[in-house]
């Protein structure tokens, strides 16, 4: 990269209100500590068969936890295109009793510990072990993201939620436990740290500027693709390196609402971003979350928050400099990660 | 552990306002992708000898980024003990305009961009490649921790440097490119994300409780030692298990202002929460930061401002439901992590 001469910036974005310090020289540093290297299990031949051990594919639905709903495949060949089941060893519990205001039990000062109650459910994407998210056609992404939505909007009506956090972890290096295709859902009693201060940040931005953080036009620097309803490009202050957001290019605070022709074109959009970063990146391990608003928000607070998906590859170790203050150090700089992911061929 | 049956609780501690989820059955769920083990090369027997390649060994100072300044061996019977060095691929750097308020360019709405200018500097902690950090003895330890003190102290006189990170990365899993047993330090023109956030956290308990928020009674459940100067315990809401706080007993804004007594005291307890760690979690990778307050503080700030030295071993891989919330799952309760750790021999 010519741009790797360029010096260090540091930068701050508006949505987060995170600082990120941008230095191309950090990646020439050397090492004498084994690197990791993506981690994905090289994904065979799909013979179709199910694999020994994976609860999650087909003909072993027994072994998993009970399921919430399925969605059928479109020509019934199969039992199942997608299932949404509860996770087998939940963060939290739905058993639980959910905690009322009153029950927070303060602890010292300013702490305080309620009861582990919430919902933890694993969305398995296909029945196949061998087949990525992003070997499915867009209709197949579509009902994923559709199948995403539907739970968030039954978890909704729980008055004890106050949010739903979507992801998916791919690879080992991204935390996956499990190989076969599969993504989350944690709805929380309460709303997550990340979220507060996302909407803390975004209503300071709206009181100062009128304007919406993410509605405000993105640079053509940083656009790596565009479709009718989405915008995909590298955060002006990404924390990560090759980091995407995909973004609603008009307003709009909850992704559970999004309707089901713009879903397709988000899973078109999702599609070729995961296909561009697998090619570029040599499949590299990654994670994506999706960022809502939290439920039941007041209607003051809907012109400030624009729901995205974030996609982060996982490249490079976090250090002690990143976990004490909350400062990545990003070796590439957004425009010349969206110039490469925008040069690149999705198929 | 008994205790393993426990059920869940979510907690949010008080200093950086976080929720973390307890899940102890988390703990048991299986995995068919490789796991990440601690990754720390084994250490062999010091033969005294230079690696080939270690840069930060005895005689090969020549192969280093400029010294600072180092500290003499008591019995000279080494050119050096310490070093504090620059950092050969700085993420900030000193040449760089140092940013006046005015410069910070606006981009978009709330987004801002500033030069790359501040400190990035490297403690070598020993001349010897195998030597750890807790093979020192309590007098070694304190002369590096004095020595982040002076660096500290140094770069709190620079007008334009805001914070130092002060941080340590043992192990390729905690980050760590080089294996020589150092730290490093980063001076930044911004007060950086988390020192923000935990500054308004610890303000807004100050002012609804009146105390500060590391002043307040450790309870005897999370303890894990304790000396004349300083606390070490298990946080009450642990992001990460068998995560440790030193904390100063009696209230300090500034890690470097710590007189040189209470820093040896600091010392030989840090090393014995370091040999616990080493014992106990078979020599993982871990990461250590001080979370000091940012220069320049007004004075009524200070109550509510207290330092600490925070120790995470890294034992598993953060996953898209962290990256997403910020909320992290601990499937280790800090009640029963505490407990095996003061039982624990350190020697
Ligand atoms: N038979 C069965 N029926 C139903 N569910 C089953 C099951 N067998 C296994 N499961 C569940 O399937 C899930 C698979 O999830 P992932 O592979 O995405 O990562 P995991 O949640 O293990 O941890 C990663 O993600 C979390 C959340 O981000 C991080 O806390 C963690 O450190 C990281 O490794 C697990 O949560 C597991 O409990
Ligand atoms: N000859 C020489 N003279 C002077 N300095 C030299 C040198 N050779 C190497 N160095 C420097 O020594 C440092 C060694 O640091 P660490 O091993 O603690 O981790 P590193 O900073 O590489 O990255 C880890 O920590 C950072 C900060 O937390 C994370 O951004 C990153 O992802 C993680 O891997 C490097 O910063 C390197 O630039």
């Amino acid at each position: 990269m010519a741009e790797a001469s360029r010096i260090s910036e540091a930068r701050r974005d508006a949505v987060f209100a995170r600082w990120v310090i941008f230095s191309p020289a950090r990646s020439r540093r050397p090492t004498d500590l084994k690197s990791h290297g993506p981690a994905n299990p090289s994904p065979g031949p799909d013979d179709g068969a199910p694999k020994p051990s994976c609860p999650f594919c087909l003909g072993r639905e027994s072994e998993c936890a009970p399921e919430i709903f399925r969605v059928p495949a479109p020509d019934e060949s199969l039992p199942w295109r997608i299932r949404v089941i509860e996770n087998l060893f939940p963060a939290l519990r739905r058993e639980a009793a959910p905690p009322a205001p009153e029950d927070e039990e303060p602890v010292g000062a300013g702490e305080c510990a309620v009861r582990g109650f919430g919902f933890h459910d694993v969305v398995i994407e296909t029945p196949h072990h061998e087949v990525r998210l992003w070997d499915l056609d867009a209709e197949g992404v579509r009902d994923v993201l559709l199948a995403y939505a539907r739970r968030v909007q039954q978890l909704a009506e729980h008055p004890a939620v106050k949010y739903v956090q979507v992801f998916k972890n791919q690879g080992a290096s991204a935390g996956a436990s499990m190989a076969h295709s599969h993504s989350q859902m944690l709805g929380t009693p309460f709303v997550p740290p990340s979220v507060t201060s996302r909407l803390n940040c975004m209503k300071e931005v709206f009181e100062r500027s009128g304007k919406c953080s993410l509605c405000a036009v993105v640079s053509k620097d940083i656009l790596v693709s565009e479709t009718h309803n989405f915008s995909a490009f590298v955060p002006f202050a990404a924390s990560y390196p090759f980091e995407i957001w995909i973004v609603p290019r008009q307003h709009s605070s909850y992704f559970h609402e999004t309707d089901q022709d713009k879903v397709l074109d988000l899973a078109g959009l999702l599609k070729s971003m995961l296909q561009k970063l697998c090619k570029q990146l040599n499949d590299p391990p990654f994670n994506y979350m999706i960022h809502s608003a939290p439920f039941g928000l007041s209607s003051s607070c809907l012109p400030y928050t624009h729901w995205f998906l974030q996609i982060v590859p996982q490249l490079s170790v976090i250090g002690g400099f990143e976990m004490g203050s909350g400062c990545h150090i990003n070796p590439v700089f957004p425009e010349d990660a969206a110039k490469i992911l925008r040069e690149i061929d999705s198929l």
